[in-house]
């Protein structure tokens, strides 16, 4: 093991990671996380999620500095304004992403120094389904593909058994093809006045 | 029905999505849509999707006039350097957009003026599956919980009607909560040189 002399690898400090790993042994409970996102509606297909709060390792977060913020949006075939990426593609970002880290977290813990980790992703819907028109078709993707592309200080056997890893302990590989309960509640009300007609409207429409 | 004379509701040209629909109805191809990302990896826990192409409608789409990005980090106590909402966050977001514009679209179809959609999400995880400590927890989130505040133009009884019907139309919710078989490819090659100590880490590590 090489971690003492060449802590940082991939861009990972592999002494703090291996630190992470003995405390959380030492104390399970540092391993309950709850992650956070809230959303707002700007209008027609455009809304924008702001993140930053979240607890983790025992406490509520205070090391992030700033809020992040992903609009989304629709392009004008689905009636959008192409305000952002579409929410299907926002999936598919959230997953590439995660096996992209959980692959780079297990070569740096592994030893293995990586150069390149790209990946293409495509997901295949029929729009049946979610517009309502056919009972054929789901709502979400039949299926997705990734692609990676990845290039490394080691065998390529040993590169492609980082991949299988990388999908074995994904968070999101594991939430997208094995599905998560999800529990949607609300409280709705009616405006008040009459906005039938010459309402104001967030949307400036 | 009032999208005659108003056509533009909450945003979204219903006139637009009224002809949409009878398209589809038409030429049923017209609803084959494949979605795309690319991501590379940046060093460390960061990297990056870029968005843009996309197949729907029977063609490539010439709409999009420029690309979308989203970063993706973890926090310090994940390993990062904060660099963007870490993968399992932007799977909020993906969830949070997708059931909202698929609510804000049920609404405008419907006749219902929405005046504000905003959700709050949160997502359980116990870090013990995902770092390979512990087989009793999976790996991503064991559940999410999603909070909605709306506001409109008709009665509470619709209005969560229209919540309703957006977790039964919604892409993102029904992968997310339903699963998506996701293939896995790739090339793998080692690197050219011995990169083992000192080599060119496009992390700058």
């Amino acid at each position: 093991m090489t971690q003492t002399s060449q802590p940082v690898r991939n861009g990972v400090d592999t002494s703090v990671m291996f630190a992470t790993l003995d405390a959380i042994k030492q104390q399970p409970d540092l391993a309950r996380f709850q992650f956070r996102a809230s959303n707002v509606w700007l209008g027609g297909a455009h809304n924008r999620s702001t993140i930053r709060p979240f607890y983790g390792a025992g406490q509520e977060d205070s090391t992030r500095t700033r809020e992040f913020s992903i609009d989304a949006g629709e392009p004008a075939v689905l009636l959008g304004t192409d305000t952002g990426p579409n929410p299907a593609e926002a999936l598919l970002h959230a997953l590439a992403a995660c096996l992209t880290t959980t692959l780079v977290y297990v070569a740096s813990a592994r030893g293995v120094k990586l150069t390149r980790v790209e990946s293409a992703l495509e997901g295949d819907m029929d729009v049946r389904g979610a517009l309502g028109l056919s009972d054929d078709y789901r709502n979400g993707f039949e299926r997705i593909r990734v692609n990676f592309k990845i290039e490394g200080d080691a065998p390529s056997e040993k590169l492609q058994e980082l991949v299988n890893r990388a999908q074995r302990r994904s968070a999101v590989f594991d939430m997208v093809t094995n599905g998560v309960p999800v529990a949607v509640t609300g409280s709705v009300s009616q405006s008040t006045g009459n906005h039938t007609n010459g309402s104001v409207d967030p949307t400036g429409a």
